[in-house]
């Protein structure tokens, strides 16, 4: 993988100067990068089912034009204002339609499902979900609707009519919502059977869950909003797993063969409706059991897969049926070093290792009709790029993207065609049609929307990681008018923690806009992805197991070192900015390497790993009983004292997942430790500051580090 | 009263340069002012009853000394070793104790209390009250102690046995605690009989006052610690008086006669125990019933006396009975703009009125024996003193202080002698012995204990009001190498609000040292006691009903013209510091006078008087319902887009006083209208960062304006 990540080395914008006069704003940097300068693209692109017919929105989704590979210019399909004469709704667009059949769609206004033909141009109400219902999931026929009301689960039948899967009241014990805080690439709650036969559900009984206060200061006077928060090492959820039969109306319950607050991941149905496969993960996160179990019975039939790792074993990607008629399926592991694709018979027998690629499947994008062919979507070699790929059940493997870049893919049902959208560091969007010979036809081709802005330059290249082998990617953002010949400060921007890479083949590289407002004001902006980050396989994101923080800080400090080295960079006025675990990092960073930075901004950091969550925390760090060593090696409290230079730390005073415990117990260690800092509340925003007050947002952050880094 | 100010003009501290060569360190300046700085006093001062001697501490405490008016150097009464011995007891000092009779004190751990007779040298064991016992109060004979457990009060009888006086399972019926959030003079709920055979307690019921949430980050999880809180305008607390009779074991319960959220307030016995007397208030505070009620059945027996304003009505201080053996008392109103005295019967008839003074009577000290003087505390007619002064049946008064100054005294128990301890502008502490021809003793007099510090110099002047009449004192420090050729930056510390007062005639004029740490900094400190400020009378402090902010700020801005005549000053470098009404007003004169100052840090203010509590705040603002122009006049959210400058927000984030909830709405509103501004939160502390923390404050407080104010 190295030598690949060398050819990416020395990328630069080709600019031309004539015509860049326009000078983005901070406003520009922060709101418009998806939306004023957002390229032109294909919108609400969807492939009709049982046909090579596709669907495309034009007027941002008020107009709906069909086209098929062959005249790709679309007409249009049905007009709005015939359509609600038809279904005498008032739909304003087309979003969030949904295909039922080669013509028939769902359209939706959140409460009221109505399906309409386009051929006989006739339509029907086909559900009402009530005021409150959540999580509202169709099924495959598209014709029941399932949905969420406080904790409970309820569908709607085929005569409208709302049927109770759950009656709990105890409102501790929650169905049909998504599980674990949605690690183990859980979404949702409701598996609606193939054949809608069974609806399974997720079920967690939450009541032993500790409850946090978050605060809702728009009440007067203001009123606690508690949350169920699990922290590491305190009482968990407690899952099950329902399958409600349609025809007998009754449900039966998965329990863990483990430990209670063991996760059941994963779910999937057999094609055939016989069977419930769940991966069934211990609550130390070290040994996964895929089992599969009867799904009119609800009996546990036998272990399919069992995978132990003494760092963790993280399924993310449930059992993929590429066949309609045979119930042997995909399953996706890590167990090899990278995320490889296995062939399984439902008796879990491996029929064949499907993929054993050095580099990382990221999803699996479909199959062919018969069955044969898996289509996916992967980083190949240079772990920068998402690409599509299709492999044979004989494990040949054929790229299907020609140009690198990140793409996204949306295949035929029949497999025949795919349409792809893609960025990369030169190509802001390009939207293709693709045959089966890979023959691409060129549907729309962004202009550059940033073609009249004073744009700085956007530099990748590989340095070596504190191991002195492995190559960690780096990008430095330069300022328009950049001259070798001075010295420029420069704001390192960080995540890394799993689950996350800052640096893509894409445009601008991943980077987010507000950098190059920041690198016009006089400035470098730098990355480097390090180890523990994701897409570069396990052995490097899991070399931070029980030590979170050790070996990140110790690359960031690799990318310092180049930093320095560069003759054009004043090493003496380094910043460092960072959110969630970027906000973990940029603390650690400032008080395990004081002197380093004479600035950094924290975002809502973990401070203090015990007061985060189970799922995500105990994978990483264990519990605090098997490693207090680790905690406390991670624990920014323990550091308050080293601080240099000027920390300014940021929380949303209701983040329910960051919760603003770890900043105020941090604030406090260092007012006890007699070291001043700053500190800024977003209130009543969560984990992110969204919306227009982001702007605020990157001011205050982008002023803190102008004002301070000198 | 403006003719006595004017007198005021122009102190200076008298210094020695010589030998001033210590730098104040901020620390000094925040923790040191009562500690290293303390001046040399008298300690431990106690009259011993039924007798002209005394007793005082030595060693801290540990040393318990014995005295009398002729030979004022004590000697030592009993040891510790030897009390401890006695007692069987391990008290380590004698501060908190008691006097029951000529021979007998009380002393307790907090939770045993012990009676010790120096003259027989034996002592007993008088009450153990239970561990989590609050509120224990002694009776006057010194023989009972009552408290609260929860919501609960009891006592322990004679046989030191726990007796219940209320048994409510409610926690929302609180018995035997403080009430109205402890306004209207109110400092406790419980109230022992003259003879004990009654205890007379508030009990309140709050099951409809809201709870406010506050976080305790030291648990994990953060854990809820809500408050009752009842917000300007919502539900609020009920009150009742209960008389438990001793005799009977039984309770007798008062309630309003007007709303059921009236004020039961200034409640006090009869000497004869026969009534008791309740100032109700209704809750729209302008309206005062002096009630008489029949202790033994709790009727209602008459108005003794009715008191309206259309601003407010505010009875602080009980009836006061000066004769053991009469029930015609004393009341205290300020009826006729100034607080004054007057004689009624029981009957509710006025004997006379005892003082007419045009400046403010600050409490009650007592009665000589007979019943026939009054001794009581008072301005006089420079409201920066406090003076003690006495008058007769007939009206008679005379001033018992000699000095100008702040005088704390104590009455010997038959009134012929009081202690007196007083500071004044030039004076760090001066301790006396007065006899009844005023003849003084001086017990201690103190050294200067900065006299080898650089301090800066005082000014004391007055300057007129924004009503062009009313004269307001001010006070400037300057640095001890003040050179009036240069110009200035000014730090304006600001309070502004009822019930207070910062400027008074003391050593460091009612300063607080950190003003002189900064002013070695090349700084000037500013305060005006604006209008609705305390001692100056009614008209003068309650000019703010209604619209609060308005005439405070037209004030200070009158300081700030005072402060840009002076040809010292730098009008341009003016900045504004306060705390809780403080914070209110730094944060309005930032907003609603911008561009006067550069720089703001408003501590734990009031930011939208909605959010403040019903007992102070429905006097000065009414009911929203009735008020909302002034409401919205005084919101400070509603002035955000006027920012200019810098401005440094901090809250105590468990502040049960002044809640959290007004500083995130306020920065909430600031990040609405995209100004930048800061914030800075003290964790676990509440409206007053106590403690070494203090420190931690004032740096930030002080940095920040060092840092802005340019």
């Amino acid at each position: 993988m190295n030598k690949n990540l060398i050819a990416f080395v020395s990328f630069f914008f080709i600019v031309a100067a004539f015509g860049q006069t326009k000078e983005l704003t901070l406003e520009d940097g922060v709101m418009q990068q998806y939306r004023a300068f957002r390229p032109d693209q294909v919108l609400g692109f969807h492939w009709i089912p049982e046909t090579n017919k596709f669907v495309y929105f034009e007027e941002l989704g008020r107009k709906l034009m069909i086209a098929n590979p062959n005249d790709t210019k679309g007409t249009e399909l049905v007009s709005l204002s015939d359509l609600n004469e038809v279904l005498k709704a008032d739909f304003r667009s087309f979003w969030g339609m949904e295909w039922k059949d080669a013509s028939t769609f769902i359209l939706t206004d959140g409460s009221k499902y109505y399906a309409y033909n386009f051929t006989t141009k006739k339509g029907n109400l086909l559900a009402t979900t009530p005021d409150g219902a959540a999580n509202s999931t169709l099924n495959n026929a598209k014709d029941l609707v399932a949905f969420t009301e406080e904790n409970n689960l309820y569908f709607i039948d085929k005569n409208n009519i709302k049927v109770a899967v759950t009656a709990e009241t105890n409102s501790g014990i929650v169905s049909g919502q998504t599980y674990a805080r949605s690690e183990f690439g859980i979404s949702g709650g409701i598996f609606w059977s193939p054949k809608s036969s069974f609806i399974a559900f997720y079920q967690k009984d939450e009541t032993e869950v500790a409850d946090y206060p978050l605060l809702d200061i728009t009440e007067t006077p203001g009123k606690l909003m508690s949350i169920k928060y699990p922290m590491i090492g305190q009482k968990s959820e407690k899952p099950r797993v329902g399958i409600y039969n349609l025809a007998t109306k009754e449900t039966l319950f998965i329990t863990p063969k483990g430990a209670v607050d063991a996760y059941l991941t994963n779910l999937a149905w057999s094609p055939d409706e016989k069977y419930v496969l769940i991966a069934e993960v211990n609550r130390e996160q070290n040994n996964m059991s895929m089992n599969l179990y009867d799904a009119k019975l609800g009996t546990f039939i036998r272990t399919l897969i069992n995978e132990k790792n003494e760092r963790w074993v993280e399924p993310e990607k449930p059992a993929f049926f590429p066949s309609k008629t045979s119930n042997n399926f995909v399953w996706s592991s890590e167990k090899d070093g990278f995320q490889n694709l296995y062939y399984y018979s439902i008796e879990g027998k491996l029929i064949k290792q499907l993929t054993s690629n050095k580099f990382v499947i990221k999803s699996i994008l479909g199959s062919n009709t018969k069955g044969t062919e898996i289509y996916f979507e992967a980083t190949g070699p240079n772990a920068m790029n998402t690409l599509a790929y299709k492999v044979d059940l004989k494990g040949k493997q054929s790229l299907l993207t020609k140009t690198d870049g990140t793409h996204t893919v949306a295949l035929s049902s029949d497999g025949n065609y795919f349409f792809d959208e893609y960025s990369n560091h030169s190509t802001q969007s390009k939207s293709l049609l693709v045959d089966s010979k890979l023959k691409e036809t060129v549907l729309v081709e962004s202009t550059n929307k940033y073609k009249d802005y004073k744009m700085g330059t956007s530099e990748i290249k590989t340095i070596k990681a504190a191991d002195g082998t492995t190559d960690l990617v780096t990008r430095l953002i330069k300022p328009s008018n950049f001259d070798a010949a001075k010295k420029y400060p420069v704001l390192v921007y960080v995540y890394g923690g799993p689950h996350a890479q800052l640096i893509t083949n894409s445009y601008l590289d991943g980077a987010s806009l507000w950098m190059y407002w920041m690198a016009e004001q006089g400035y470098l902006i730098f990355t480097v992805d390090n180890r523990g980050s994701e897409n570069r396989g396990f052995a490097f994101e899991s070399i931070i197991h029980g030590r979170l923080g050790v070996h990140e800080i110790d690359d960031q400090i690799k990318g310092v070192d180049y930093l320095k080295s560069l003759p054009y960079v004043d090493g003496n006025r380094l910043a460092v900015h960072g959110w969630s675990f970027g906000g973990f990092m940029t603390t650690s960073l400032m008080l395990r390497k004081p002197g380093t930075f004479t600035t950094g901004v924290a975002g809502g950091p973990v401070t203090d790993w015990k007061y985060y969550e189970a799922m995500y925390g105990e994978r990483y760090m264990d519990m605090p009983a098997e490693n207090q060593k680790g905690f406390d090696e991670a624990n920014t409290l323990n550091y308050v004292k080293n601080l240099e230079g000027k920390l300014l730390l940021i929380h949303g005073t209701v983040d329910d997942v960051v919760v603003m415990q770890h900043n105020f117990a941090l604030v406090k260690k260092f007012i006890e430790a007699e070291k001043q800092m700053d500190f800024f509340p977003y209130p009543m925003h969560k984990h992110n500051v969204g919306g227009k007050d982001r702007v605020h947002l990157m001011k205050k952050v982008l002023d803190y580090v102008i004002d301070n880094n000198k």
